[in-house]
């Protein structure tokens, strides 16, 4: 088997050159798009998006990760391998969450410009990621890609600070529903707060429930989430749109 | 082969977790995404999706069909096996006018959870139907998911109503050029109706022509869409826009 | 290997029927979208996106493209062969800059109705251009689609002209960055500007620089993209945005 995914903020087309490089180097490959649509050059939208569904992918799956605005400057492209999965892109900390999640993490950097035909300054996922991944999704082995390195840009999404009766975190991800993803765990959350009870987030009052069609239609609830976070949400409508809330957004939720 | 498609409200990212599902189970899957910016929760608007393209399928696709805004609360999940097709989704109507389309339906309750893991009360897509369209696909026999039931959730897209000299129907759909489709059929219309005569609808008088690009540029002009269904386009332009209507919208065709 | 393109303005549902075609045909086919949200009608924005990405194709692949405002009209139905990749789809321009870049173009009009079942008049994406796609990856020789022709609706992206310290063009295509593209081509540049050089567009003073990391964070930039081509950009940002411009609109670029 040979899977490869592919997380970017490219829209359209330039996906497509991404595809067709890479099923010129192996043309068994099945591709799987993650996203093509994370807001633009926000590597820490790119990053959640990846984290949050690496863990449905079977051992072996290399996942080609582009959110990339620092192209053709310094930055170092990199190959991480962790728990079996691959993870092929730039060094700016986009795929560590998802690569951390899947188990210790070996680097390495890509400098074997031998694998390389012409890169062009401004489209590394075409001509750098693209190849590398199906080159190691074809079976070469990881060491190739160059040396192996202790060095690079580390990203997590922080950690929500409990008070005595508050827990205050920070807005991860807005889904294409306009449901609110923070980074407060679950675990987090049932330490003070259990199922039924209400919440306070913004001035709003709203219940803690497991899952969507249990509040009224039109309805703020929060539920945790299928990735784990808890999550703000209105049942059939979107809970970014009615809070006016959005990525990075701090976050407190409170006793109601 | 094997052979998915996938139709779901999902947006991005959270298809590529029932991928990374799918694939894990049944790596030599070809999974075809039908549409995931169906309106959220407008299971009638993913029943047309999913209607307007079966029959386009091979026998022995498993379609999987997530516009689900009941996830986590009391409603069944099922299979329906009709004309060698097989569709795996909520018991809420939304693969029903697409079966009934192949053929008769033979319904089967998800209730071996013995083939499932752990379950989200948030996210069937991943952990119960992406699953259940695997297996199938991969050559599980029906019967294993559960046993049959008669008892299931209705859907149709309504009938229109022919009057003297006129016809009264309903919006299904807008699709992304922002033709309006309706459910009057081609065998009403062409009942009281021939090419080239004006029709009336909400006031503005538009020719019923064979296509397109018969009409003027930024004309109103009707059809018969692919689908078989009554349409109402702009050539070349938007007529969901231009006539400010929408799903569900009620909608009179008369003598003009 | 079974490789095939799309490029529609179709946006959801109707790509899906066209892929239930080929795989009907074709089971083993592998099936890559470069894009189906080509601008409404925009044949010359759809020639762009398929131009763009051409050249990372392999040999042997088959590019189906339909942005067909004038589908079901008398406009004639085509493959091209050229440089080993086949184009099929209407006779309006839309793969000439494609095919013309791969090699010398080999043109047959598509005349075996034996080859196809029901035609509808307004979706030949479905019922002409994803069967004679899917007859060809599976190895059918083009002479049987029907006779040869070199009769053909051109279209190319225009030429810049040079004056003495500027060059006019115009707009071929908005990326989903907001990056906007001219038909101003990197060799034409190089014979009056130079890297760091400030260059004056629309009133706007911008340095050309070799990517887009290396302007400030919404500073405006000119860039040779990907595909060659002048290009003007906002790190970070949308220049199209910014400077309020679409496609085929008109440009000048000058010494600053």
């Amino acid at each position: 088997m040979s899977l490869i995914t592919l997380t970017t903020d490219f829209g359209s087309v330039y996906p497509a050159a991404m595809k067709g490089v890479i099923l010129g180097i192996d043309p068994r490959a099945t591709i799987v798009d993650i996203s093509h649509t994370v807001p633009h050059a926000d590597i820490r939208a790119g990053a959640f998006a990846l984290y949050s569904v690496v863990p449905y992918f079977p051992v072996g799956t290399v996942h080609v990760a582009v959110v990339d605005p620092g192209v053709g400057t310094a930055r170092n492209s990199i190959v991480i391998s962790a728990g079996g999965h691959l993870f092929v892109g730039p060094d700016n900390g986009l795929m560590v969450p998802a690569a951390s999640r899947m188990g210790k993490m070996e680097i390495h950097k890509i400098t074997n410009l031998g694998l390389l035909g012409d890169v062009s300054a401004t489209f590394h996922g075409r001509d750098v990621f693209a190849r590398i991944g199906a080159y190691l999704s074809e079976g070469m082995p990881l060491e190739e890609v160059g040396e192996a390195t202790e060095d690079h840009v580390h990203l997590d999404f922080g950690t929500a600070e409990a008070g005595n009766d508050s827990i205050s975190g920070q807005v991860i991800y807005i889904d294409d529903f306009g449901n609110i993803i923070t980074n407060i765990q679950a675990s987090d959350v049932f330490k003070k707060f259990r199922f039924e009870e209400r919440i306070r987030i913004f001035g709003n009052s709203m219940p803690l429930l497991e899952t969507y069609g249990s509040a009224e239609i039109g309805e703020l609830l929060v539920l945790i989430g299928s990735h784990g976070f808890l999550e703000i949400a209105v049942n059939r409508g979107s809970a970014a749109k009615k809070l006016k809330i959005g990525c990075e957004d701090e976050i407190k939720i409170e006793k109601s």
